[in-house]
């Protein structure tokens, strides 16, 4: 297992800086024969991108087009079966911008770590720390879906913002999100106050501020028994793929912390939400309700962004997270193979 | 990546079914010359087992000593850089409990799960879903603080219970809180209302009933820069290690879902409890506050445990979270060795 | 991938010292529902014991009986899908005949090797160096075993000594060899000069000398198409395994270095001894024939072992290169369940 | 581990079919802070083109240039810790000459092998089983080499060939060789009869005729310590590199099979060659000497490489393999940071 490594059976490794050549990642272990959809790939990368959805103007304006190139592992439409690589080149890297931040790391950011970690870092946009990187997620869990498409068609993941700092989803609104319908919200917080979310976040845009968030990623009929006891139950390889996103500091399955303090002879009732799907560490085959909290974005600190930084990252999120879980779907129902001669 | 190991570079692996021969754990990876602490292991078994810290009426009475066995590793009282095996065997199995439960798998636990997965299951006490298995986490763990003790000595570990059922810490409570005086709390709630809790376990217990509850794990003084990004940042690494605990739901790091409706100009001020000692997936060196939420027991609805259940399982749980803890300082610490030439 | 670990998804970790309290192995992967044959474990560890199998003169007489013990993982006598822990307790360890050899490290050992290396070693029998630690690996073998006799009942692993000293088989004798005339043979040399063969090594036990050997391990009806490319190829595999065991230096497939100066012409004739079975990397489902050298023991050289020495290793490394064998199948054959989609 | 992956903590993986966009590889694991020589890679992989050094008529004469681009891990001219990924594109893909395979696959070619196993195959120019996947070995083994140099100015690591059908190297040419005149050997086969092998390899490619070859590949001053017990000792790691190297079929460490008949006595006298520079799995310090056997080239069966083919694969597996020697080195060399605390 490397740092840049994720999964045991569907087995990525992530490479890229945010203002070098080229972001990418290469998938080994994807079996051959799944159908290879370059418009999937193009979406979530889109769906990815800043601003894309709507006006633009909440989220940082980087303005490249994430164009990607497919370097191997494809023939005549198909998997081959050997490793996918695919690459998506930098294009508009402002690194004038970034000049000054060689000397002076930027505040909350992880670019004074970096440099007492290893030595010598990329300053440049954070290097290898920016939420650019998030793009050679996005990829691999594409190829992801893909491969779980062709085996279990039925299953969704539905990722959306339930809370962007002071507003909540409620229960009804979270009832009526879709996978299609989610990115007509400009914040992906699927309600009727989206308006005044949007407020919010353009003001905290412009007087440099910023908020935190929830997103919920919601799995609709996943495959049943996924998940490897004891140390890779299908829980903990879904905190660890979040946890693993920047500027996240909480997750929780189903109830989560709100069960706490429900009596258990309540609790244990069989509820679908209560269990959230999971039990034993093993998929139930019923849906699976995940949260994932952000800190108020770090990047409010730093005078190179100028007003183009996130006020709330969660909306620009949802798709890695979204990624992620694909990923760890894919890599358990390949585990899955195997449980019984 | 197997099923049953964890760690890259502090590698365990662990085996055993609840009622079978033996627990136990292979430590592959653990680098030669470190001092082997046996009274420590002992000492964090006795930890581990029910009851130990008081009237032991409060937490299920399986009887057993867990007396560990070293098969292998350590020579003349050091550890040998070959791989250390510690087994502890069953004794009070009490498996004629488990008699019925054969064909009637347990409401809430994992035994059909197990069952339906792999084809073929051990019913007997949960086989190596029970709780037991978490011998072999604290085996390995003490030997990854005897580790960290020998680098890092100022580095403590201290896991208490922060909530259990109604019950909440206070923030004056939590800050008087040591590895000292924490097991002197029946619950390892660390309040003058300990008396009040345990009465609130005791009549669940007799009633049949749980409640969840949350444990914090404080690391004060961790070694800096630990973490590997991208994918193995300290805080995915810590997240999947504690929700591959049994009955976790939930995790924070520092403020957790409580940051999300903070402004980002008052969170980001500094405070090492807003960052949480982890910048970028990198430890600060700073301390680092985790909390990890526990759904109320299952055991409730298993005829088999007739009033041995725990009614609450945060307790128990705590020398496993820190077994856990050690186990990823230590393999983060290992790893770090090659960040630079 | 740890350093006492082998295999991808079939995978092992051994341990133990010679003369610490016990050798073990932990297998992680294999599938539930094997069926689990106690009296093969036995027999083959009874293989790999010294002596065993005839005299018992030829080769270093440690007299313990090995007797198994399974820890975890086997219920009902069918494998669970959880880690099987099986050890084996040193009894006769004869520590007493090693107590010199602190301070003088045996030469051609690996002794002064892993006092440098790790600083601190178990100087007694080897330590962990011993060839006793391959009692690890023929447990882990007969399981491998019992896997892939239930998935391909017509594979065999065949293991005999081709050449001992200057004794060399003919290609009429290598063709009577089977599986079970095999350890009629003292000297696992099946020829009609076997007597001959005894002779010279009960010679070159009581003159202190020691002679080489070529291992060949005749794998009859492998399953077609296991091999990952490029860089788990079957045959790289194989190599691995094989070179891991101590004493080795050699390792062909098929025709290995005598086709080196065979005309390609004549050479591409299709004739399976010539491919070895393995194209690509891959396996063709026709026999593989794996050679494998020793150079001379160099426990004649160690004054503790006092006429104890084995004249010959080849003859012991048999079974454990079998084992070694069933291994590489079982973990590919594993691998190949994810092919393709 | 995944199975275009290699090493444990020096991390490659390798990605591209032979007529795809690009052949590229991963580097996860180099430590920051290594001078990155760009001329060394440029240089290296000018080694591995056909016909690069002298006439180039011998080899099979694709005439892409193999320019690397570099698309991360490096800034100002180190590397950062983060993944290295390097590419080459395609250019001269001739694909149009490989039209015709498609419906029969090249006879003694993996191509049928791959076609069965994956369901699904690129046939162009053997797609990933072609030769052409050593560019992504060759790069990465350059940046082993760079790492090494840093660590262990002294290490040498010289490739040549030892044997080119009938043609043979005395030990007098042996000791003459040095990393700095090997390439002014046409076929690098260090001997005043370098023409007469030249003559014989045109001669079998005018009349379609190939012939194998054995390439020795020397260690000067490795570090000593380096090899992991018991799975991981140097000489299996570098027996799993070598045989993953196409048409490989033989591998000896020292004297190899030539050591099977020499009496023990007279075998270990602490000679150098004997012993291989390996005791107990681990380097001694002293210099290695590896062999490794090449069976007549199969592509004189293949209709399609017209005149193309390589008359003997051993002068252009020198640099793949001197590649895979430095990445197991650069493996072990970090492997070993964690051998004692």
């Amino acid at each position: 297992m490397s740092a840049n490594q994720f999964g045991s059976r569907f087995v990525i490794t992530s490479f890229g800086e945010s203002h070098g050549t080229a972001l990418g990642v290469v998938i080994d272990g994807c079996p051959a024969g799944v159908r290879f959809d370059e418009a999937l790939l193009k979406k979530e990368l889109e769906r990815r991108r800043p601003g894309h959805h709507g006006s633009g103007q909440i989220v940082s304006g980087r303005q490249e087009t994430d164009a990607p190139e497919v370097l191997s592992g494809i023939f005549e439409g198909q998997t081959l079966g050997t490793p996918i690589a695919i690459i998506v080149r930098n294009q508009d890297a402002r690194s004038q911008d970034y000049k000054d931040i060689k000397t002076s790391p930027r505040a909350g950011h992880a670019d004074d770590m970096w440099k007492n970690k290893f030595g010598h870092s990329d300053h440049r946009g954070g290097g290898r720390s920016s939420g650019r990187e998030t793009v050679s997620r996005v990829m691999a869990g594409s190829v992801a879906q893909m491969m779980m498409k062709h085996v279990s068609a039925p299953t969704k993941v539905i990722g959306y913002a339930s809370q962007i700092g002071p507003f909540t989803l409620t229960q009804e609104e979270r009832e009526q999100v879709t996978s299609k319908n989610i990115d007509s919200f400009q914040a992906r917080f699927p309600s009727t106050r989206d308006h005044e979310v949007d407020a919010l976040l353009k003001k905290a845009q412009e007087q440099g501020d910023s908020y935190g968030g929830v997103a919920e990623i919601l799995i609709q009929n996943p495959p049943a028994y996924l998940g490897q006891p004891v140390f890779h139950k299908l829980k903990s390889d879904l905190a660890q793929a979040f946890l693993s996103v920047g500027a996240t500091n909480g997750f929780e399955l189903g109830l989560g912390f709100d069960a706490v303090d429900v009596k258990g002879t309540d609790f244990h009732q069989g509820s679908q939400a209560a269990y959230g799907g999971i039990r034993g560490g093993i998929s139930t085959g019923e849906s699976i309700l995940l949260r994932v909290s952000f800190k108020p974005t770090s990047s409010i600190l730093d005078v190179a962004k100028k007003g183009r930084h996130d006020p709330c990252i969660v909306t620009r999120a949802i798709p890695v997270l979204e990624s992620m879980t694909w990923l760890v779907l894919a890599d358990h129902y390949l585990w899955s193979k195997t449980d019984r001669i």
